[in-house]
């Protein structure tokens, strides 16, 4: 079977493979993973080597400081504005569907923070990523949400009003997937749930820079007391580090992020012209700003689409159900989906479409 | 071999050896736990089960409110203090010790928050519980640190000064392995890597009553918000709750908590008489106060401490360095340490002892 969820997600099967293996035992220590001290070189070794990895990968520089954090994205909407809207307290924002408009309304919660929208998808429905103007007020930084994992739709480049701007970036369901310079940002978090490992760690790429001028938080919620105790102010989540880990270097084999990308492109294409050549489905999003790893795509019918995911699920292809706020079908194609669960999609979409009296184009 | 890390610690073989055998397809899914959609029955599904042995296990009624949440005890110290100082601001605190103190340097970080020390141990070295005078000012709540993880101290029966009182209670290191009456207190909370489970996850058990009242939030940071979305407004971690939800079924079978309650007492009490026998090893703890589940004891030389150390890890006697802020030894009994590793522990002691010159009393 194929698991096209949008996260929790498809993990490499060498990577879960690996995690059984050693589970009782961790290196040969007679312990499990589950079960070795966070102070002890068992993990601070695989802490620092998922780092490291993770900065290969990445191709992290050394002025930017890698946090293993817990609270996903959403506790990150209000860490990145608590740390951040630091002067003037101005936040701009670039609304392009249900995640940023969640980032706005955690940050309109907090006092001093005034969070302004300088661009929206809204009137296109988030179809595509709107525009962005020529950025003239004080803002303390511009947020982003690289990948929208609901619409569908992504920053294949950033937009050239940015220049010259902090930029902080949600990208929990693109990173590793396609080759973003870290130096265009200074700030990117992402959920682990997605293309990084399992449920329960939200990794934190900073610019050091940024720490200056943070007032002083509670321990948790502060970039820089978090960066001084390398993510281990208190217990860190153990095993997903050590799982992400593992996918890291597992991605290392795969030849990084720029081999993941093409691969990627690949699995995207091969959907989006399923999509094109047939005369059931249909996608809503611009051509240009189509995301990589989350494909929304409808029949027009609410009925179909449903009857479509029931199908689809009895053939083995699991969570193919859009998201309750724009419906339909969604694919999630992250990192771990292999190609041959893309071919075999569209192998039932072509059976599916035939069987509903569907003519191809 | 034995672990006797204060956590994350030891965990039951049984459930490591569960989660290992169903780590590639979870409940004949097809898909590992680590990625099963947090929105599936499959997860929804665990976690109640979850949630109705935890409340099976500690006799938790209806009115209070169970939640999976992440960012251990530390975001704890914020959480409590930014939802539930919410008339005076006052909060009295029973200083134990370190984690104790480390709530009140969170809670002094707060606006509005006047943390308050009613009683404090640190004239006896945090060796007992101090006493607590008669309350007359009017404080938002009480904290306590039920069991003193580094210190080796406990509450064996709360004050009866605090009566009447709002009672906030951290009880990370003795969760289950003592049977406390939940009704005794309004709000527990407790990182999971201890007793519970993997680290990565913090159990929060609250009446439902206290909600009332409580400022607008951050969404992660809300009481009430994260008790409206069942601990689910964002991903949870779901790895750790399904071990945790294990190690509640395996808490069940053994005769749930006043069996371990048992258990503990004839664990603590083997190693607690072997001091007591002993000419080598000291307890620096008040007998009345004294821990079941963290028990630090000393030669009264850092040299023969460090040697002790060392030959029981080369043993198998694992992680019972004390901590840095007390030094010496320290032993965490907690629920998945079976009886066996205790008298192997004492057998240790006891040839360790004989090797130095010891002659017992």
């Amino acid at each position: 079977m194929y698991n096209f969820a949008a996260g929790p997600a498809v993990l490499p099967a060498e990577v879960i493979k690996q995690v059984q293996q050693e589970l009782t035992s961790y290196q040969k220590s007679g312990m499990s993973i589950l079960e070795i001290s966070h102070r002890s070189s068992l993990f601070t070794d695989l802490q620092a080597a998922a780092e490291n990895d993770l900065r290969r990968l990445m191709r992290i520089p050394t002025d930017y400081d890698v946090l293993f954090l817990q609270g996903g994205a959403t506790l990150q909407f209000t860490m990145t504005a608590l740390n951040l809207a630091k002067k003037s307290g101005k936040i701009a924002f670039v609304d392009t569907g249900h995640w940023s408009q969640r980032a706005i309304q955690e940050a309109k919660l907090l006092p001093k923070v005034v969070p302004e929208i300088i661009a929206s998808g809204k009137e296109n429905h988030f179809t595509a990523i709107p525009k962005v103007p020529k950025i003239t007020a004080d803002y303390d930084y511009v947020h982003l949400t690289v990948n929208n994992t609901i619409e569908g739709t992504m920053y294949h480049q950033l937009p050239a009003a940015l220049n010259n701007q902090t930029i902080v970036a949600d990208m929990s369901s693109i990173i590793l997937g396609y080759d973003y310079q870290v130096t265009d940002f200074d700030l990117i978090y992402a959920g682990a749930q997605k293309n990084i490992g399992p449920a329960g760690l939200t990794v934190v790429i900073l610019k050091h820079a940024l720490l200056s001028g943070i007032p002083t938080l509670p321990a948790m919620l502060s970039y820089p007391k978090q960066v001084k105790k390398h993510s281990a102010l208190n217990t860190p989540p153990v095993f997903a580090i050590y799982t992400a880990g593992l996918v890291f270097k597992w991605l290392l084999k795969q030849g990084g992020v720029s081999a993941m990308q093409q691969q990627n492109e690949i699995k995207a294409q091969l959907l989006y012209n399923e999509i094109a050549n047939s005369s059931l489905y249909r996608s809503p999003v611009a051509v240009a700003d189509r995301s990589l790893t989350n494909i929304p795509f409808v029949t027009g019918s609410d009925q179909l689409d449903a009857e479509f995911v029931a199908d689809a699920q009895a053939a083995g292809l699991m969570n193919l159900k859009g998201h309750r706020l724009v419906g339909g079908m969604r694919a999630s194609l992250y990192n771990a989906m292999p190609l041959a669960g893309v071919k075999r999609l569209v192998e039932f979409m072509q059976q599916f479409e035939m069987n509903h009296g569907g003519s191809r184009k």
